[in-house]
């Protein structure tokens, strides 16, 4: 159950609600939104909704049988758009992240950043702290990546995403990248989650690998609930039996989140099938399936990543003609992409 | 390895090179395909494989790493079209199967008939002999639901296809049918497979829930090493824990059976997430990665089937709009859909 | 639900009832059971259930929530016993059965039944139908294999048990062994399971890899419930994302069955693990959670089997050892083993 | 490969090892380990492995095929013992810890600690920070809830372990309990592994439900190339399709862990099962398997928790049978189970 307070509710307006609720033994949370405060009720309800709902200062009670309620389609019936200054991720336009797993060195992001820019990409993503299986992988460049990563990012006019790893890092981060990156092994770390509540730069949230869609509702409500609305879903795969790709890329989920959900919802066909020649179609099948966006590792720099990355990351030759190919399919599905800069060949 | 006899080769050519295998101990396999004989030789080689390449009557000696060699890409360059007649499923046009789960009566066969052929779709598809989990579940008709649906898809001009449950059945349901389904349950039924390979009708391998890509294609390898090169795979979901779909639809299997393969792959979005509202995206998904055709389950009459299908099957105007939707679409991927015969409202 | 008819009912009483329920539009399957009919009901219920016991013939309406019945533990509070001659399957003993994958040879298979006999063993299995993944692999001795089987049995004074693919060879390897095996990939065979149903060889069925407990049990439903009563199960792992071992052995499947189901239990660690130092944990730790027995694949012959079973299949000294440590922890668990015939070294 | 210093290896030596191997383009991580430093190289070695090895200070170098070198059974032969003071993990003793999910008041956590001594349990776990999946969920007293647990365990002279969320706890809860336990949903938060790297006090490493048994092993590597070699692994249940228990407890594990490693193995069955029937049969079958400890949840107090517990936790009745039964199979393990206390009823 939500309690949603009016908009010029007085704090002591909300003090009465709260005592009221507490009274009547419930497990409450405080959400001081930006235009105005929500209080959450945990499984149960008070017995008398309707004098809660008559209290001074209360715009609305909602009642909700699923566990997660801001970040339900019943909360909100308009889909959420998350901006990026001029970049609309949750709108017509099919957005298009992309760029290599590490920030490695400054040629590497600058050419990596001048091929998303051609190719009609709009947002630069790479990391400079390292989410690697083994201790003993490169950890990324830190600080003096993230510095590589914007310089490149600005001069293709470029906005920037760079993953999270610990509540630590976000201040840090929130200072360069336009979206902070919550890697799927992190979905569940409810500290950083509910730090990044606090926080009011947009997150991208990946899905866990085994985490189910009400699971990945449930982390994207802990960063709703503290007050940042800026949430993006991303199904990045989900592992099972299958090995012939990595993980198995759920495109229902897209379906699942759209009925389920207000958030906008990427795909990424880089890791959620771990294959180069599989990033393409799936590309092309999650547009058609409903995505607002895409995020894409592409392959820059010939100096060998301390990750792995062969297998599954694209060419900047391959990244122009994949971004060539969804432009044309984009206006059957009533989707734009961004056109490409110019069309000089790699 | 496959040992590719001539067109011409005589039996005594074949018999000596059976029997040079034979005599370095190799298990052997003999395959009188229509049109030449192959022996396929189980793991392991003979010491001199130039030895038999030299043999009379000896085409080719292909050496294959992985199990599969008949169904595998490196043994047939060109994709295989499989005819019903005038519908060519591998081919230019993504091929529509549409029907309901079981023939149920003549009102609701012929009622799903007409849908089917006003939409666009070009195999009327039920079955007659149910594959139902619980043994109190309805069994189907048999050879009467046979002689219905027959009926039902002449007075359109529609091809038909219906489950195959047991070797037994076979000879029965190819007197009927223009393409026999095995379904996912019946994936590693071996008998079935090796009689299916004896039969020279056309067959749809359904994937098993728990099947890799590999067994999957080696179980079409059963019905290809027993002469009858007509199969058609079809992707129908994978079992993991996510469970708001009943299966996962693994999109990522076409691009795949498309690497390894060189037959046509369908993809069954029905039983592949379970849930009426994927069919559409998936379907358009499913087309967007690639799939040569779709089997999709239409729900028909009010009778209420013995198989609880309200959950997964479209109703006919569902059915007419998702048509209509991939007859815009299909150009943007260079595929075409069969035209609706007419476009009156239901 | 079930109606129970009583032991001495009549075939007109019987008749009534069917009239009765048919006239109320159930779906209804007669079930004759050795000792008495029952009539089985598919889900939805007649409107007053106290009409229908109280008319003639009729013993009890029992009520069923869950859609397996005569497997149910609702159905039958007592244990079900199948005996195989002296051999008890579900009572104090812990049965292990055991042998090599495939009968290949007549020095093979009695060297194999000599070496179960002295560890402890009291079922001799192996397969003379190979269920093999690849249509390349060697399928099996067939009838000669049978008989060699026996033969081998019978000079140790085992019983035997093999393997049935299909509905066609229920009555052959009937004629020979005392157990008839579905495999795993077998499982929702659901021509083969209503045969068996009207079968009256004892059935070990095994569980398939993808297939949840409640299917499971389903499968059951179909042997029982065409009058067969002699059903065991036998877990043998399930499909996971994990590849360390081949499945992954599902222990709580045990005591899911002792709660759910009056069924006895067995447990296949070799196939469910495809590990040989896997063998002798998950025996002990099959025994420990309540397995009714066990059933264990031991190499046996220097030949090399069509099939590769040589990381998962025990050797006859390291099933000896098994055998010795499954003796000594058996007391504690109030079970019992049967004692080795002589302590002789391999 | 691992380059192990001398136990005297002084500085420069070890700077000149560094040196070398930098030369060479390789990347490395020193470990300074409590008795000798250890240098890690990730994949890829020097051209001339024996020159390392004859460096100065060098007392060996170890090529490892696996990706986990400190963890590797081939690193350290003999297992490892965790002590928390008297209590040692890893010896003959299965050693059983035990609590409530959450602290919730100071009857409740001293009623459940003298239950646990009661009954022969060694530690008492429960947290102070909650891991819940929802936000509104009950999140735990924090520090008053650390300072209550440790003043229960006093009185009846229990050691304690309390579950670590985040790299900034560490400090805190070291302060505070005998062992640190990482939760499932933070296997790989590698900032989390990487920081208790640097602490002294002992892990428990639970494993991620989607973590294949070589990430997990990696995970652990984390901890121990910073230096804390106190690293207990907790298999507590795989996700898998079958949701008759909210996870598949893998008993495997176990053996594979005792296979590829030296470090001590526990069984969590309460959250690896999910359900209170399967506490006491999987129990029995960890210890037969072979795993080192337990951990067990119980349920105590009638406050009522922000988590639903109720389907897995045991009642302290239970909880004392299950040790009771323990006590009794241990000896034909050749293991042991700390004694009760007293015997009186509850």
């Amino acid at each position: 159950m939500l309690v949603v307070m009016e908009q010029d509710a007085t704090e002591v307006q909300v003090e009465r609600v709260l005592t009221h609720l507490a009274g009547h033994g419930l497990e409450i949370q405080r959400l001081d939104a930006p235009d105005r405060t929500i209080i959450g009720i945990a499984s149960g309800g008070p017995p008398q909704l309707d004098v809660v709902a008559a209290m001074e200062g209360v715009h609305e009670v909602l009642a909700f049988k699923s566990p997660y309620k801001l970040a339900n389609r019943t909360y909100q019936a308009n889909g959420t758009l998350v901006r990026l200054g001029d970049t609309v991720i949750g709108g017509t336009e099919v957005v298009v992240m992309a760029g290599p797993c590490l920030v490695q060195s400054e040629a590497q992001i600058f050419g990596a950043a001048a091929a998303v820019r051609r190719a009609g990409g709009r947002v630069l993503c790479a990391d400079a702290f390292g989410a690697v299986t083994s201790p003993y992988g490169f950890q990324g460049l830190g600080i003096a990546g993230l510095e590589l990563l914007c310089a490149a990012a600005a001069h293709e006019g470029l906005k920037t995403a760079s993953e999270v790893m610990d509540a630590a890092q976000i201040d840090t981060l929130s200072r360069f990248v336009d979206i902070l990156e919550v890697g799927a092994q992190n979905m569940q770390n409810f500290t950083l989650l509910r730090e990044l509540g606090r926080a009011r730069t947009p997150v991208v949230l990946k899905r866990g690998n085994s985490a189910t869609i009400e699971e990945w509702l449930l982390a994207a409500e802990y960063v709703l609930c503290g007050g940042n609305s800026k949430v993006v879903l991303c199904e990045c795969g989900i592992r099972t039996f299958e090995r012939y790709t990595s993980n198995t890329l759920d495109l229902s989920a897209i379906q699942a989140i759209k009925t389920l959900s207000h958030l906008p919802v990427l795909v990424d066909p880089s890791h959620g099938t771990g294959r180069q020649d599989h990033v393409a179609p799936m590309s092309r099948a999650a547009l058609a399936a409903g995505a607002d966006g895409l995020i894409i590792e592409i392959q820059f720099g010939a100096d060998g990543a301390g990750v792995d990355v062969d297998t599954r990351s694209v060419g900047a030759a391959q990244f122009a003609d994949l971004m060539s190919d969804l432009r044309v399919i984009a206006p059957a599905f009533r989707r734009t992409i961004c056109p490409e800069l110019v069309s000089v060949p790699f």
